[in-house]
């Protein structure tokens, strides 16, 4: 991630640092429900109860602040698909779980995927935080492929299948599937998505 | 579509609908290449070369005009998939067609899909623009939908092939791959995504 480029983090104190984190979570949750554009430093304060020379002092500006909010939600994301009931996403029932657990979630209906939707919003209108929402895809993706390459390699999964490949299926049809679903207020197409995804990759399963 | 609530256009002269369209296209164009949200009046009126006066006569808000312009991508996009070459959708070889014409497209990378793009953007930020955004999704899946439900009544595809489920796969496939592209700045995900959910419809093949 480019933690780097953000506040520098390194230099707060304990109760910085605790102030920095509830100002990002009062703003991630205020920008999953209502957008970015429609998010003031204002609704943040109240949200996060700090002043405004503090929220300034993290985040200099609204840019500075949607970046963190991106990393972090990336991160809640990530660990997420880390979930002891999800093992390591390496074996068919564990894929069924994750989609499971978004399938017909109100908060995917509400609001579709918490990360895939601020990047949605921001990729275009803030070109400077395309790599965030890139390196955030990216690691999400990867827990997927790494799950994918073991079952290959333990052979259930045949030899053919391309974990990248079936990777880029699932995110694909997850996140399209979560604005589709936003769209019509209701949880068919993410569903349908995500099992034909599955049903996809399970066709790859070896024969034993 | 829910043209009835856009600006009364059944009232406009020949000369009053050409402005009219010559907005919206300038709009549209603007808006796929930095979001709605950078978007501002003046350079709508410069790109189509009106008046302020004869742009707030047509559209009064910035909201009336993103609506006309979601109309207009959802036209645009379905009329896209109606093109002669595409036949009804309703064949393998057309569907790989359809994947083929935009995968590793510039205009993917760039912006990613002209409709599904600014849906994106307002479906959170606009509440009021979600039933624009669910007709325009809706026609655009209703012709696979369609060009699927011949293929199973032909008997190409096997009966158990679902056409509403598998239309709902290729277009979150689509949306999501194209977001995935953008924010990658690479053309991988969206083809492993189309490739993937259209071998998955070919798995429905009926043996002859």
């Amino acid at each position: 991630m480019t933690t780097t480029r953000e506040a520098p983090a390194r230099k707060l104190t304990a109760k910085g640092l605790a102030t920095r984190e509830r100002i990002v979570k009062a703003a991630a949750e205020l920008i999953y429900e209502q957008g970015a554009q429609n998010t003031n430093n204002e609704q943040i304060r109240t949200a996060a109860g700090v002043s405004g020379s503090q929220l300034t002092r993290h985040f200099p500006t609204k840019e500075s602040l949607v970046r963190a909010v991106l990393a972090w939600q990336a991160d809640t994301i990530v660990a997420r698909h880390q979930a002891p009931e999800l093992g390591e996403l390496d074996s068919f029932a564990a894929l069924r779980r994750w989609a499971d657990s978004y399938i017909a979630s109100q908060d995917m209906l509400r609001g579709g995927c918490t990360f895939g939707s601020l990047a949605a919003e921001v990729v275009k209108t803030e070109p400077a935080h395309r790599d965030a929402v890139a390196d955030g895809f990216e690691r999400w993706q990867e827990l997927f492929k790494r799950g994918l390459s073991k079952m290959r390699e333990r052979g259930e999964l045949r030899p053919e299948a391309d974990p990248a490949a079936l990777a880029h299926l699932l995110a694909a049809a997850f996140q399209g599937g979560a604005l589709l679903d936003q769209a019509a207020g209701e949880s068919t197409p993410l569903r349908d998505a995500l099992y034909g995804a599955l049903a996809y990759v399970e066709s790859f399963a070896a024969e034993h």
